[in-house]
């Protein structure tokens, strides 16, 4: 794990920095009432958190805002939106930015001088607790990682707590901070946690679906040069037996050619959701002028991004579950546990991967490269291509070098897909526009089986099996067991 | 219009019609504690109509069910579905059977001996009422049109008044009515409706998405060789440079070939929900083993069917607004109240029509040949091929040699569309199966004239002019003016 702890070295501390000892004793009922003068007309709350000491974190209230951002508040003119935009930095929304990918970028692209607010509802840890699960890696709340993230850097992030489903709260959200640019995380990102039952799959199909309509509509409305970076997946193109292009392609037809959008063939209700949101997006881009990027992204693996390894509260989550992890941490997990691997069916099931440090990297990408007015565009975001047979063997061979005993098993495959298959996805465009990617390596396998291996107290061991079938989601709500 | 009510000839009165005179007074709360015994889980009401005598039908409490109906629903059993079973007819569940083309079909599917039951939460009626909007022609309530049927014909439709979104309720209606195939068009269906403003582009996606996917759990839960006949559009193609095929297309692309479902470039918020519809029931199909056809249906034209001709309690709905209307009948009632024909644009916008007969025998024929277990079979629906600028030629044309001048003026395209492109789409499938088409005539614009010129008194003239702007939806609820 080496090179991944050395990789703090190339950040560097905001020399603006300034850490307050202000002590505000729950000063929160004279802050409330001034700030919610600004937001009376809809549940929406602002969080602006600026350098505390570390020691008395524990004795600021959460809602309170400190009092030179009181007067501003209540000014009702958004002087602090003025200010920033005087510096002549771009201002990027992170929706879902409490998440796995959403923290990552959200630091990463605060870091690199963006001015970055947070928008998330949390609900990603409540489904923690719905199904007794946890990160294999203590996560600090996002208030305590935003304090953090100030104390270390001197850098702001604004946090803005709600759903975006809620339109009132997403468009005060809008005209509060005023985005260059949103990247919308803001989903349900799970496909087993939307084959669980029916009233998940359609909790994720009006979740993902309404939440993005309300951002196209809010930078239709309060930001209409404002740049939509949205993450969508490569799973909405199934697994066609033809090479897949970038959101595109080319047919000729009866002695007729047109460009079209690349047919989609996703395997679950989360992948069906953002099929339908990149639809929707298409068709707001041609009808209304949105620009925007369609990041397809692979499966996504590692945990360490430069600014999380700064410090434990900026860590970041790592799912090693049946439902929320995603295939190589959930292998380098069960590897540090003596779990056998856990290989779905035959395991030919081949996609597209990238490390978590290039997913902050092709987001900042296409934020500095924006789509143009009425553009949707469309990038595939991985950077190496694997089968899960592959994936087994690569960790098998990485655990038996640290002296772990590796075994992989076959279990029945919970979900329905080709199990052997042809596939070649193009990814092209985000290297055209300078990502230099991290491939995965023998030193980043090395890193990922350390980290499990130091985390692997905190396993539940009873969450490494799959635990949803495609075939046998009801209609009834499942009932979790203790 | 002649060839239309001659038509009514085919309907042959059904010899076991028994005319009740039983006078009800409003026993109503004698009939209804014994039938909410059955559906004490939920908000599910079933309304059983027998014929009753059209000169008392003013006294029948709509939730009566008559006493030999109570008896069955006392048992639980399920005996009323037994019995039919019985009959060896097979059962058909119309979803939005209160609609334009929901209602024709339940009454065809009826008269063709299927059993019959209506599933709708009469919200198109309340559309009517909100926008100030009406049909050309006076329409019977739900209730009476069944009552109405049943006394021509002895024939009983089954009526479940619910909202599909509400699962309780459609899981009983599923439970109690057993059906062999749905028909689904209960879903919102006018493009100009869903870019009104945000909050209705936000309800046509989740009532049509959430409300689909509600139907295919309910047919894997309690019927899962019911075959699912959904209503599409053609509009979920758009207007693409190559032929459009009939929901599949086969590419060669770098030297390897496959059969993908053919790209969608829907154009509002309303086609787009029947594209995620579309993609949902594919991947039901492929998961579950669900059996289904989507009939991509063209734009739809006339009143009267066989049935529907029968008596003016029968009468179909017309809808010649801005907002529900087609734009054939909406011509033929611009040049009825001598309003000029509205050619959005251009006019080069070319769509696949047809007749409203061959609306219902389209779906006839789709449950008479049910697609197999896991199949999700797509038939373009529709007869001919016709540029707006076409059809307002026939029109004038055909209104002339009734003494009517009949001018056309282009006014602002409130849609983003192309206005002259290529269009050439298949429409083959259903002609296999045994479609007749009803192709559009002198004739049969001849009727459709006389008719709205029977009704222009109703007309409202102040709906013919289009109100809705693709680019001009906003986040604010409409103000409708009276």
């Amino acid at each position: 794990m080496a090179h991944l702890l050395s990789a703090s070295c190339s950040l560097k501390l905001s020399p603006r920095e300034k850490i307050s000892f202000k002590h505000c004793n729950l000063g929160s009922t004279k802050f409330t009432p001034s700030f919610t003068l600004q937001c009376s007309k809809s549940s929406f709350k602002r969080f602006v958190h600026q350098g505390k000491n570390p020691q008395r974190l524990n004795l600021v209230h959460a809602t309170a805002v400190p009092l030179n951002q009181e007067m501003k508040a209540q000014s009702g003119t958004g002087s602090l939106e003025n200010t920033e935009n005087a510096s002549g930095r771009r201002r990027v929304m992170v929706i879902g930015g409490d998440g796995y990918c959403g923290w990552a970028t959200a630091l990463h692209l605060s870091n690199k001088n963006y001015d970055v607010a947070i928008v998330d509802n949390l609900v990603r840890r409540l489904f923690d607790h719905q199904l007794g699960l946890d990160s294999l890696t203590p996560i600090a709340s996002i208030h305590n990682r935003i304090r953090r993230w100030k104390a270390l850097t001197g850098k702001t992030i604004e946090l803005f707590i709600g759903d975006i489903c809620d339109f009132e709260f997403l468009a005060e959200t809008f005209k509060s901070f005023k985005p260059n640019a949103v990247v919308h995380f803001g989903e349900q990102r799970s496909a087993p946690y939307s084959m669980i039952d029916r009233s998940r799959a359609v909790f994720t199909q009006h979740n993902n679906v309404i939440g993005t309509l309300n951002v196209l509509f809010a930078i239709k409305e309060f930001g209409e040069e404002c740049h939509l970076v949205k993450l969508g997946t490569m799973g909405e193109y199934g697994t066609p037996n033809i090479d897949i292009e970038e959101g595109y392609i080319t047919v000729t037809h009866n002695g007729r050619t047109d460009t079209l959008p690349y047919p989609k063939q996703a395997g679950s209700f989360y992948h069906l959701s953002k099929v339908h949101d990149s639809h929707n997006i298409a068709f707001t881009c041609k009808a209304w002028g949105i620009r925007a990027t369609d990041l397809n992204q692979g499966v996504v693996y590692g945990v360490r991004t430069d600014e999380t390894a700064l410090h434990e509260e900026l860590c970041n989550r790592f799912d090693y579950d049946a439902v929320f992890g995603t295939v190589l941490n959930r292998f380098c997990v069960q590897a540090a546990v003596g779990h056998p691997l856990t290989v779905y069916g035959k395991g030919g099931q081949t996609r597209g991967y990238l490390d978590i440090r290039d997913t902050v990297q092709c987001v900042e990408l296409a934020i500095a490269n924006p789509a143009h007015r009425g553009e949707f565009r469309v990038f595939n975001q991985f950077t190496e291509q694997f089968s899960v047979r592959d994936l087994a063997a690569l960790v098998t061979k990485a655990g038996e070098k640290l002296g772990l005993k590796v075994e992989t098993i076959s279990v029945p495959n919970p979900r329905v897909e080709a199990e052997e298959h042809y596939y070649n996805a193009k990814h092209t465009k985000l290297i055209e526009l300078g990502l230099k990617p991290h491939f995965l390596s023998d030193s980043l396998l090395d890193s990922l089986l350390n980290f499990a291996v130091q985390y692997r107290d905190r396993v539940d061991t009873k969450q490494i099996m799959p635990s949803v079938s495609w075939k046998r989601i009801g209609v009834k709500p499942l009932t979790v067991k203790a």
